[in-house]
This record gives structure tokens, sequence and C-alpha cells, in this order.
């Protein structure tokens, strides 16, 4: 981006005070998340790669937003008016450069779209008053046409209900977003009127009022994709669907082997360095860092983790917040992990519960091992040293230290610590009693036929 | 819809006689299911919104299929000599107002869609003797071509086989479903003949005889996904995706959240609340009702319960039929549920199986709980009161019961009722052998070099 | 396919050497998998189902792209000078019939297709000196042209840097395969020349030699979908795509029904007998056969195991290799079975881990039942027999046996074999202390307090 190679200053306003009442949520719109962030935070972080500064618009009681919005400026719109009026709440951070408006209900849209809109709008081989995003929607329905002049530039924007049938024949769609020098602007916002059926104030109005002025306009082109709006929870499905196929195919332009790219799902931060490989039906919450040669297999649930280098995960395998796997760690089928840290080759392969433990490198975990790491009120740690032996269905009831290289009986339920090189068992004694199975059977055969 | 809007009968006849030999399967094609439903069920559901009655066209031995019509009449085609004779097989249930036909394996006709076809035949201002339903398939291969006159009602139908290339040209195809007079179309059904190369009588001749008699027939559109016809399993695969699709939608509107919609599969019985919040991955079997505000994680897999307001489930949850989960309830990672109730706030988060077993208010059930409920014969309850505590890895040996406040030492296996407020405990005592681990290495690494 | 119906021998050379660094992987790229098995494998299994030998090129230091060619001939490019460079390094091979030159990053092209092409060149009644493939792609981009003479048959293959602006709007792009008579195509092949940027020897110039000649080509049509390249790992998924999509229709024509075919995902070999149900997502690993009329609930991952006719498999069902289920068996929720073998009508419903077992016909397996087969070091076998009954969370420490009809009580740990129609028992006895609960939460409390 070429954000700091000109003198000129660029703001960012978004406006963001939309409730979103046909989300039916008590979530303002702009909160919505997508791939585990705001929708606003998508923008922002959009936005700030191209933009020497953003200022986003709320509404008033929108705290939320604000700290969402943070460290970034924010200004509170009192009274709903109008998408000018929105943007003329910002009026005093236009800056002196160039300013754009955008939407927190447009959250798809690439920097490289608002680069090139910036582009056009400060070119110098071709004068552009006001740059503006349009697109050609596969239904563009009751979207405003842009009407072109013969050299290409805008002539106006037709409301759908205004338009002419040849006017809505053309497919050129506006997408509401404006570029423009940030003085110009702000007097352009100041004229705009509320003559109108819902006496608001419209941003789109700006366009008349630069034509009257003589002044040029031209249409920046962007994909559909980047620009639908997002006003209904199927609306911000799809949206989330757009965002996934980005953060997939981004995954795999780096070098990460996804098997069925369309059954993973990620959060707009997850980290999967190349070489990685992620089987069908894997779903990362936030803050998941995989190191390269790892595999993650299917039906894996990671979240807030950390998997190191050559590490088998899953599957089945479900990885909570604090949970950190060293180097060629392996966590199998049915396995839950929760603030726990195994060292490089430790191995828990089925069926285990661990919670707040420490595991030595190199120890291995057997089926059905679970920490008692929770006494109804605190939660206490299990730690356990390398080179450890835990055998099946072993019961850890913490707080406890399991020594380096000390072996637990299987099924044994242990309560005090075991020293380094011992061996720890706490079960019953096994007693055979010869037929009476076959006794039990038989009464039980009778008891059945009594009804 | 206007079902009691008007004066005249109005009568579904829905033929369902069809074997279904492509669908390779010893099911008849009407009870093949979508969305856990049978096809005709779905069928009967939308027709009876729109229409004053339905009545079935089955096949002889089909007794199946009468019931699953049931209240709804049944009358029997004894011979399968084609569409016109199966209708006719329903004659004396035509009633006296207006009668439509429609068929078992297109079940994804809207009741909106059999509304408007109703209308169109009853419009007061524009005559229509035969209103039938067509659509313009984007691949309209082999369908007969509703050729239009110019006022736009229905010249003809041409089978494709008959058809001049300047037919085949036309996209609009017939789907076969009709709506007239009851009085006048049992008279046309007598005179379709069957001198054709199968010997059979063909509904769509209809057509021409209301056109010698210079009726007025006119062609109600209908999307292509609401008249594909389910004849080979691919095609059901391809219904069901479409009833998933429209469950999904409806759920959405209804203010459910979905992440990822095309990874939840319904039922077309399942109740979601607004506000309910569905993760990736997750199938509702049938009669499953989630109160508002609950959250249900991914790979989850929910059949017959009911899931209380704000109670978290999953990842990984499997709820059985039976199952009733208070408000605020946890059931999480590899835990099943059966036949199990659990009052307010009650939690089962790891590795834990409860069948025929009750759970009493904010108690908490230890990971890797096991209820004892099978003794190979009979199946007994597990009773467990309010505020308990039951240790992780304890086997319950039903019928028992803990009362309220009771604590379960981890790893206990519980044979006898404990009081409320007692503990219980059953289990082995520890005992630690120092260095039995790394001489039992020693001599399992000897043995292994010995070979 | 014709294969073996003429004379002529016909001979497939497949061009192989390519490192596929696009796909930033150190695996040479005719090894990347599809549905479990290499890329060139899928390539040769179509091959060889129309051409009588194949022969395969690939480059200096790939013994593993020998391996898997095997016992298909191999020959060494050993300097990558250009796909005509590559093919001619085959050429002692070409046998005196018919040849093909195919790419191995070409592997969805089908049988059908490649004996079309076959057929067109071996002709009677329209002479075709070179037979070639060519495709019509929704975004035809930078692909080179082929231009049609009016008669049908190719003028010639336009690159897409040298064409013009009409031959660019043609959008039938050349693939790449040709196929002609052996003696000749060796002929043109020494005759192409590296006078071009690259200094490389291009196939595609085989097309000028041959009209220069007066020879007579024809472009065979085939999908998009035969004839993407995969050089990607983004196209390297979407070929994955393809394959499975193709499996999942093939396992339905068969007579299996998918619920949720897109969620389905199928090594090559699987194999589904008629009547097996398969709900959503489920995942099939290599070498697995499932038997007529098994069910195989979501969530379920198979590997390497064979399922017999009416089992029941899962939800959350993982079979490793080396399981054998026979006729009527349950496995369940949170299962794991690893080289165990179980009878008909065996049972294990309920987060169990069973490794290198043997489960005779009509055990039943208990809730939470584990298997020790794993010492550390070497790994031991447990034997149950037929009518047994593993109580809930036993642990069973191999290597054991437990006879025919033998009861094990639940939670026990089983270190000893238990003879025929015995109980065994291997647990600690009850304690309950009255008040003990209430004592220990004022305990907890208090604590708590003080902080």
């Amino acid at each position: 981006m070429t954000k700091s190679s000109v003198n000129r200053s660029s703001t960012a306003v978004l406006l963001a005070a939309g409730l979103g009442t046909r989300m039916r949520s008590s979530l303002p719109k702009a909160l919505q998340p997508l791939a585990g962030q705001p929708m606003l935070s998508h923008l922002i972080a959009s936005a700030a790669k191209v933009f020497d500064s953003v200022v986003v618009v709320i509404g008033p009681d929108m705290d939320d937003l604000a700290r969402c919005a943070a460290p970034h400026a924010t200004v509170i719109q009192h009274d709903r008016l109008g998408t000018a009026h929105a943007a003329l709440q910002a009026e005093d951070l236009f800056g002196d450069g160039d300013v754009a408006v955008l939407y927190a209900d447009n959250p798809l849209i690439t920097p490289e779209t608002l680069q090139r809109m910036l582009d056009t709008r400060r070119s110098k081989t071709e004068r552009t008053d006001l740059a503006l995003l349009a697109m050609r929607p596969v239904n563009p329905g009751r979207y405003g046409r842009v009407i072109l002049n013969n050299d290409g530039t805008v002539e106006k924007i037709v409301e759908w209900a205004d338009a002419s049938e040849a006017e809505r024949a053309v497919d050129l769609c506006n997408a509401g977003v404006f570029c423009a020098d940030a003085t110009r602007f702000r007097e352009w916002l100041h004229k705009v009127g509320n003559a109108n059926s819902k006496g608001e104030y419209y941003l789109t109005d700006v366009v008349g009022i630069v034509r009257e002025e003589g002044g040029i306009i031209r249409a920046v082109e962007a994909p559909e994709s980047e620009l639908l709006g997002v006003n209904s929870r199927v609306e911000l499905a799809d949206a989330e669907a757009t965002v996934q196929r980005r953060l997939r195919r981004e995954a795999m332009e780096r070098g990460v082997t996804l098997t069925a790219p369309e059954t993973v799902f990620f959060s707009f931060d997850t980290v999967l360095e190349p070489d990685v490989v992620v089987q069908p039906n894997v779903v990362f919450g936030r803050g998941v860092t995989v190191r390269s040669g790892a595999e993650i297999k299917a039906f894996s649930h990671l979240e807030q983790c950390e998997v190191g280098p050559k590490s088998l995960v899953g599957p089945y395998a479900r990885l909570r917040p604090g949970t950190t796997l060293g180097e060629g760690c392996h966590v199998g089928n049915f396995v839950e992990l929760k603030a726990t840290t195994m060292g490089n080759g430790a191995k828990a392969n089925h069926l285990t519960y661990l919670g707040d433990a420490s595991i030595g490198a190199a120890t291995n975990i057997g089926a059905g091992t679970i920490t008692c790491n929770y006494d109804g009120v605190f939660k206490h740690r299990t730690t356990i040293g390398a080179n450890a032996f835990i055998g099946s269905d072993s019961i850890l009831v913490a707080p406890v230290t399991i020594g380096d290289g000390a072996l637990v009986a299987a099924g044994s339920v242990i309560t005090s610590d075991v020293e380094p090189d011992a061996m720890a068992v706490a079960r019953g004694v096994q007693t055979n009693k010869t037929g009476w199975a076959a006794r039990f059977r038989a009464a039980l055969r009778a008891k059945k036929e009594q009804g």
C-alpha cells in the first residue's frame, strides 16, 4: 500500500451507528462477528492499511462499539438523520487531505479496492473530484444505478424508484462509498438537504451537488462480493462464507494443505505455518497457532492454543484455551486438553481429559486418563514429569505431582505425589467367582419371564 | 392462505403409487425421507395448507403409505396404467369445487405456488378452465414444452420426442401439475385414451381435450427447484439439499444464528427459538427443541430432546431421545445423554455417559462419569439430587439414588444409595513403590533387545 | 472399453517429471494425493483402461515416482527441456500402433474421454492424423486457442500471447493432449525446435508440423472439469472436490444412501455395498469396506476396516486399521477400535477404546471400557469370548483372556484371565460418610472467603 508515499493525509470515516433491527439481535450490527471478529474490526483493519487515520461514527449508548474501535477516534451521531448527517458528525476529523466514507455493514471491502479508489481520486493524469465505488451485481435489483457519460465519467446516480426502464437496464450500481478532498467534501455535505419523503440527509445527494459545480466523478468498479451489505442473519451467513473462502485460499497459498477447504472454519487470527495439513471438518476458534509439519485430523476443534511442529492432533481432538503442545506430540481420539502444556513427544491418544496440567517430554498418558482439577470451588494443577507412563483409566486428583520416569498402574486413583521412577498403584484386587455369571444370567432370565 | 375464504371446495389428489425402481430401494418412493420425513408427508403438508381435502392414490400392498397419508383418504390404483388412470381412481372424492393433481415425487412444491395455481383457476377477471404449473429449467432437456398463444394462454404441450427444433428451443416446460373444476376434470379424464406406444393413459392428454373444447389454459410459472422430480438417489440427495437450504433460511429469518448454515442439518420438525446460536457441523435428528439463548457448539448431534434456555451444548455432545436440559445447563465434550433429565444449572462437561438418569439442579457431574443402567437384560434408573458433586470417573451402578448435596469421591464405584450431604468413596488405597518403574523399564528394554 | 478389440497396439505416455514448485511442497507434483491416492495413480488407472501399455516419464532422483508407476515402465528425462523433449524420452516405448501423450497434472481425465480420442484417431470414416483434446472453459483466460477450419478440422493452435482479438474471442482451448500414429509422432517430435524465448521444445509445435505436411487434425471436446491443470494447492483442492463429487455420485448410483453427499469424504478404494446408509459428516480413509444394510452415522471416521452387514456404526465412531465387524454389530458414540475383531451381534456403544482385541459374538462391552494393550514397549492382545458382559468402565490389562459367558463387574481392573461363565470383580468397597460433603463444602467456602 502507498499509505506513506504521499504528503497529503487520508482519512476514512466509518459509519457504524446502525442498530441492525433486521438482525433481530441485541448486539449492534457493527459488532456482529465474522470469523470471530466484529464486522467493524474487519473494516477498520482494511481501512487502516490504506488510510492514515480512521474515524468511526457511532450512535448514542454504544460504548461497546467505541471500545471495539479504539484506539481509533469515535464521534457520536445523536440523531439518526441519514448518511450525510452521520458523515458530517466527523467533519472536524476529516483532516486536510482526502476523506472517504465507508460503512460498517460493508465489511468485506478489501484494502486493494480502497487503494484503487484513493489512487483514482489522487490521479495526476485524470482529474477526479469525487471517486465512488460501483459494482455489477448478478441481480442488480433495487440498487441505485450509476449512469455514465460517453467519456466514462459519472453523469448521475438514479435511485431505482426514479429510474426509467433504460436506466434500470444499466447494471452498474452505486455502492455508496465516496472519496474526495476533505475541504470540498465538508462543503458538499453541508449543502445536502432533507427535502425527501423520510426527511433524511442522504450522502448520495453529494453526487448531484458535485455535478452542479461541474466536478468530475469517476466510478471505481469492485466485485459484488466486497460490497454486499450485511443487514440480516442470512446476509451475515453469506458474508461469513465469503470471509471463510478468503481465509482458506490465503492458507493454501501460503503452503497449507486443506483436503476439503469448504469444511474447515478459521478465525480471523488463525496462524497455520507452511506444510501444515488440515483434514476435513476442523474448527479453529480464536487464537490458534499451528507450527510447520503438524497435522490436524478430522473433527478437531482448537481454540487459543499452540500446536508444535510435527505434532499430530485428532481426529476428534479438543484443544481448549491455554494449551501448548511441543514438537512431535500426539493428541488423539476424544481427548480434551485445557490449560495444559505437553513437552516434546508427549502423547495422549484416547478418551482423556487433562485440565490445568503440565506433562513432561516423552510422557505417555494412557487411554481414559482424567485429571480431577476442580473440587467444586477451586481449580488445582497436575504436574507430570518427563518419560513418565500413566496407565489407562487413571485418575489424577489435583494438586498432585508425578515425578520423571514414574509409572502409574492402570485404573489407579492417585491422590498423593509419586516420586521419580516410582510406581504407584491404587485399585482393588481381582476376585473371580466361578459360575457366578451363569447363575446371574439364569436369575435375570427367570425375572424377565415373570414379567 | 385463503383456504377458507371461498365457498367452493378444493381437493388435491396426490399420485403416490410409484415403486421408485430407480431408487434401488425396498422402500416405496413416496416414503423416501427428506429431512427425516417421507416425501409424501412433505407434499401433504403443503397441499393441506391450500386445499380443503387431500386424497392420496397409492398402489396395491402399500399399507405403509396409507398409514403415512392418514388421516387423509387413500384410494388404490390396482393396475398401473398411467397418470390419468391414477387420477381417475380418486374421482369419487374430487368434490364439487376445484381439484388439482400433484405427484409424491415432486415433494418440494410450496404452498405459495399451489395457492397461485388455485387462484389462477378461480380468477374472476381472467377465465381459466385449466391451470397448470410450468418451469424454466436451466437445462430443459427432454421435458415436454409449453407452447403459448400470443395472448399468453397455453396453445399446447409438445412432448420432446414430437417437438420441432423451434419448439425445443422454448424453455417453458410442463411440470404435469393441473388444476380445474372437478366435474369437468372428471369428464376430461374419462376421454383420455391409451393409443400410444406404452398403452398408458397420460394426464397430459387432458390439455389437448380442453383445447378441442375451446377451453382456456393458463400456465403458472414456478421455480425449477420446486418442481424437480425425485426418481433416483442422486435426485433424492439434491431434494434433501433444497429442503435443508429452506430450513436453514427459515431458522435464520426467525432470529437464529447459524455461522456456517451449509454444515447444519435439520429435521422437518426442528424447533430453534430466536437467539439460539448454532456452530458449524451440527446434526438435528427428529423431535428437537432448543430454547432461546442456548448455544449448540460444533460437532453436536441431537435427537428427540429439549434444550433449555441459555444452556451450552457441545462441542461433541450427543443428546439422545428422552433427554431434557433445564435452564443454563452445560453438556460438553464427548458427553452422551439418553433418557436423562438435568435440572437448571446442572453440568456434565467431559467424557460422560448418563442413561436413564435424573440429575438435580446445580449438580456437577465429573469427567468420565458413567451410569451402569443395563445389566444385560433390564435398564435401571439413576437418581441424583440437587447441588451434588460426582467426582471424576465415578461409576453409578443403577438402580441407585444419590441425595441432595452428596459428594462421590473420584474413581468410586457406587452400588448403594448415598444419603443427602454424605460423601461416598469406593476405591483402592494408593501404594507407591520406590524405583519400581525404573526396574520395570530396564526389564522391558532387556526383553526387547532379546527380540 | 475397446482395448482388445483392435490389432493395433496403443500406448499412453504420461509426463510426470514436474517438480510442482507452485505447490510449495517437498512432494513431487505427481505424488500429491487425491482421495488418498497419488494423482499419477489416478491417471494411470484411467489410461490403463483404454491403452495397452502405459509409460511414465519422470525426472532424475524420483524413485518414489517410479515405485508409484510400477509395474508400468518409467523413463527418465534428465534435463527439463520442454514437453516435446519429455515425450521423446519415451520414443523407444511408443510401440508401432498409436501413442497418446498425457500429463500427470491433468489427473481427472476419464477413460471415456481417452477412448473417444483414440476412436477419433482410428476412425475409418474420417481420416485423423492427429487427435487432440480441447475444452471450453468458463473463463478461457490465457489458454492457447484452437482455431478450426470450416470443415471442423483444426487449422491451428494460437498461443494467447500471439492471438488476435478475434482469436482470443474463440472459447475452444487446447488441453495439450495429443494422439497419433506412433511412427509419425516420433518423426514429428524430432522436428520440433527450441527457437523460442525459453529455449524449450514444446509439444504444441507438433500441430504446425502436421499441418505443414498436409495432415488432418481433429479436436475432441471434453468437459473443463476433466482437463483443468493441478499446479497449486488451491487447484489441488479443486481437483479433490471433483474426485469426491464423482465418488459420491457413483456410490449413490450403486444404491448407497447419502443424505448429505457433500459432507462425506471417500478414498479412491472405498467399497460401500448397495443399501448402505451414510449420514452427514463421515470420513472414509483408505481400505474401507462396508457391507449391505450397514449404517454409518454422523461424525464417524473409518480407515482400513470392514463393517459387516446390518452393523450400526457411530455417531462419533472411530474405526482404525485392522478392525473387522461381523454382522449386526453396534459401535457407538466416542468408541475407538484398533486391530480389533468383533463377532456377530457384539456391541460397544459408549466411550470405549479397544485395541488389539478379539470380541466374541453377542458380547456386550460396557461404557467406558478400556484395553491396556501397551506397556510402553510392547503391544499385547485381549481376547474376550462370546456372550460375555464387560461391565462399564472396566480396564482389561493385556495380555488377558475372558471366557465365553463371563461377566466383569463394573469398574474392575482385570489383570488375570477370567474363566467361562465366571464373574470377576476388582474394585474398592463403598463407604458412605454421613455429613462429610456438607462439612467439606463449608470448609471450601470458608477458604474462598479468606481469599
